[in-house]
């Protein structure tokens, strides 16, 4: 069946427990605009458990504000200090949870991945990746780094799915 | 201010991915007895998403059933394998911040102190710590490792808390 004006929301997601970006892209006739992002920042003095919880929360807020139809999440930057490595897991747990709890799949990507969507090389800077996402998306100015990262696993995630005919 | 029969329940946690134990305990005038445990089991074959929604939903429900006042959970086991760190530090963020959602704050305690308090020495096998669990707790009967370790994580924090005067 051809369909027409399809308008469909992806929600990029890049986690971590002090900073979770979060990037909203809108695709229509296979064209894709920016809608809006942030950044939850959580209290480093605060217990774990209230951070995640507010993690949590504040994503909820974003999903019910914007509505997206899709999400996807970088795959995880494997740190060599396993402390880090497990307060890193907690966020994205918590992260990946969310939209599952509203019926939104979440698609994974590798990290080298998301800069080759992007930038078209799998070893992009950081800074690249930010003048890519501002190019891609005009009138977007992304409210840190974390935000950045988020619309370019968003715009990756338009990529693939474009790429395997799933628009 | 002297109370007497304040009953408060403590509800231990032993998180993971596949089976998440969680146990129910009362204390009252001093004296701990058991309420219920069990685990959580999730679909391998499920998108992990879908099995932390599964670990939060069902855990939100054995928080409405038993109105725990307290919860705890065990520092984590660091893996040398860094996959399995993370899926850990994935369920493991769920189930923190689950209790965190009702208000209920969660005490983290090391492994070694959990067998610590309830064998006596902190470096007991698995066996040791059921066999103390039901030694401790008449009538229970852990529906198996993992509860019966949830169940010992709560006899832990009883024991800790009462340490420290907060009865």
């Amino acid at each position: 069946m051809y369909r027409k004006n399809v308008v469909m929301r992806i929600l990029g997601l890049d986690p971590s427990l002090s900073s979770t970006g979060w990037g909203v892209v809108e695709v229509e006739n296979n064209r894709v605009r920016y809608v809006a992002d942030g950044f939850i920042a959580t209290n480093v003095k605060a217990p774990i458990a209230e951070r995640l919880k507010e993690i949590n929360k504040t994503l909820s807020e974003v999903i019910e504000q914007y509505n997206p139809n899709e999400a996807a999440i970088e795959q995880v930057f494997l740190n060599s200090n396993p402390t880090s490595t497990i307060k890193l897991g907690m966020a994205r747990g918590v992260v990946i949870m969310t939209p599952a709890q509203y019926g939104i799949s979440v698609t994974e990507y590798e990290p080298n991945k998301v800069k080759k969507a992007v930038v078209g090389v799998g070893k992009a800077e950081k800074n690249q990746v930010e003048t890519m996402v501002k190019i891609l998306l005009p009138g977007c100015k992304p409210k840190n780094n974390d935000a950045s990262d988020a619309l370019a696993i968003a715009l990756c995630h338009f990529q693939y799915r474009n790429a395997y005919g799933r628009k």
